[in-house]
């Protein structure tokens, strides 16, 4: 039999009915004939929840608390939903992180998975049980619970697919898969029915948050097939794979975009080498994300560095390079916030002139100023006020015709 | 250092305020120079909430997934008294039942302690942390989470008294220690500043939801000295210990009382030997917990065999002894709700004569009809009408001289 891994998110499992409909979904793939290792997360607004109990207690709990704190949210659906199948007459066991053998390095919030040792999870397999994981955890060394980050559920079903072989993961969320914009904003937007792993792990990370970009490089590291789907509806959503067609492959395939942005510019530093690696370890160190990175060309051994990040983030930031822009002989350091990010993706640009400048000219046209620009081979990405996002997408989806036809 | 054990249930624990309040506490007990280990009930009510979860995904949940599901309420608890301290500037760390130690048998929802391993929490101990262990719960030979019912975070921390070798265990509840009656039904009662083991186990097996039997069997197995105080007030609480003082232990120490009580009888029972565990045995494996048993004397080889059971398990006692009734030939299975217990308890009526004829007196002079009796060495024990009950331990309080002088 083939194994087939699914993965249900926070929304699919929200409240008792809801489990009992991803339940029906879990026992129809198991009677076409697949043994079946189901991936949860915790129900709906609980890991929120979880969070802000803890700012009750703490203003910042410490992280090996905090992962044991949340990791209880997946346990609780993973028990829930495997009672619901119990219920239905399906052999079903729900196994913690730890139980599933998914081991992790320390890194608290963000540990990574070091190896996953699959002999419980096969051996209640072979007991032809639908084995029920809780996402998002792991343990480490110590035997302490660790969790992966945000939307590390989604990498729990990735690494487990890969461990065990799995035919396809697939990741059954609230959208229905991979849109070539945001269909909020972008009415006209279409549905891919498939994407690259390269493609997809740009738009992941440049603001589309139908999956989590670990889970994507995952995926394509060791070539699974991912599925991504509504949980709510029958419709085949996005296949992510390897093998694309190649006439799909030779534009521009979507377009990202990412709100909440803040830019932060160190003024005036003295432009030697080790500035870069003064800034930007200990921000790495503060567990601040940090996303684009410009340096201006040096005038007179002066230069400027910007660099953005999530806006949640600012005041931490802030706290950390306000005080290194000092030590480092900076004149000045500067934020701005209310910012997007804008992106057009797609393998297609590659090697391909002429993306980059239609990109520019139609903001330009729309009225809409650039304030920072970054490339990938695959990407181009512009920050731009956030009020004007909306207005670029939608120019952009014309622009490099993605509308849906008719 | 001498090691402390305290536990403190979920009304101490109910929410944010409360966990610094705890927390507070534990670290004045830190300041006087002990190791601590704390154990700690879920938050208020989570149990109840979990367990009406489980009750929409599932009529009869499967009991290993229940115990997962229940065990994560002390988690969460755990982990947020333990950011509390640590914002306060102390070390401590969580621990799960498993990384506790706390090995038990397999009986889902009523497992027994088997072993403590108590490497773990003697190591964090040693590097001078404050350990938080989640109550109630404790892992099998399969590494599958398992709980120890009701009141089982009490069995927690009396168990890793005994294995610490403890001085003491302090068990912080929200009443003030244990009470020569209920406090809310006699207001002449008075807290008990001492009180034996076998005395103790008699009123919590009997009524008083001070503590829960199993702790204090388990304490009196290790001779591990009690104290039983509430987390709101600096009152010194009841001790249960052995040394009881020879004077006050010659009398009666404390009226008992249990409402929600409902009878069986199973009548016209062909008296032949087997009957009892024909009937028993199918009760006890249904989970139904039968409390006193009379049987009557038997007449031309027919009697009826009386029980009870807490009025909450009914309808399942019932859907179990009707069929059984007809299988052994009984002639009818009746019941009747609306019973309570109250029971008269001291070490001091062993071997003495007149408490039995002084509590059936004091009832009969209130115009109280018993229904039932039971007894054992050190208690007296009267089913009676449960609107009676108010009146029985009144009486019965103030015929046995406990009321509060002056």
């Amino acid at each position: 039999m083939a194994i087939v891994v699914q993965k249900y998110g926070g929304s699919s499992v929200a409240d008792a009915e809801r489990i009992l409909n991803v339940a029906r979904r879990v026992a129809r793939t198991r009677d076409q004939g697949n043994q079946m290792v189901v991936v949860v997360s915790a129900m709906g607004d609980t890991t929120d929840d979880l969070l802000q109990l803890a700012g009750q207690i703490s203003r910042q709990p410490n992280k090996r608390e905090l992962d044991v704190l949340l990791s209880t949210g997946e346990v609780v659906s993973s028990t829930l939903l495997t009672m619901a199948l119990q219920d239905m007459g399906y052999d079903a066991i729900s196994l913690t992180g730890a139980q599933a053998g998914i081991h992790t390095d320390t890194a608290y919030s963000r540990a990574r998975i070091s190896q996953i040792e699959t002999q419980r999870v096969v051996r209640e397999l072979e007991k032809g049980k639908i084995v029920i994981v809780a996402g998002f955890q792991g343990v480490n060394d110590n035997m302490d619970v660790t969790t992966l980050g945000r939307g590390g559920s989604d990498t729990t079903a990735v690494a487990l697919a890969a461990a065990l072989n799995s035919r396809e993961c697939q990741i059954y969320t609230d959208v229905e898969g991979v849109y070539t914009a945001d269909p909020r904003l972008v009415p006209e937007a279409v549905r891919l029915p498939e994407i690259g792993y390269e493609e997809m792990l740009e738009l992941a990370s440049y603001g589309a948050r139908v999956m989590h970009p670990r889970a994507v490089e995952l995926g394509e590291l060791f070539n699974i097939p991912i599925r991504v789907a509504s949980s709510l509806s029958e419709k085949p959503g996005t296949l992510i794979h390897r093998e694309v067609a190649m006439e799909i492959r030779n534009k521009v395939r979507s377009i990202a975009h990412d709100l909440g942005v803040v830019k932060i510019t160190v003024v005036g530093v003295p432009d030697r080498p080790g500035i870069a690696a003064a800034i930007f370890t200990p921000l790495a160190e503060a567990g601040i994300n940090v996303d684009t990175i410009v340096q201006n060309a040096s005038i007179e051994g002066i230069t400027d560095l910007t660099f953005t990040v999530d806006g949640s983030q600012l005041r931490e930031a802030m706290a950390v390079t306000g005080p290194l822009a000092r030590d480092i002989g900076a004149r000045d350091c500067v934020s701005a916030a209310s910012l997007g990010k804008v992106s057009v993706i797609g393998t297609g640009m590659q090697n391909t002139p002429g993306f980059a400048a239609k990109m520019f000219r139609t903001l330009s046209e729309a009225g809409i100023n650039i304030q920072l620009i970054t490339t990938s081979d695959i990407r181009i990405t512009c920050i731009i006020a956030e009020d004007r996002i909306k207005d670029a997408v939608r120019e952009l989806h014309r622009a490099f015709e993605l509308d849906a036809k008719g």
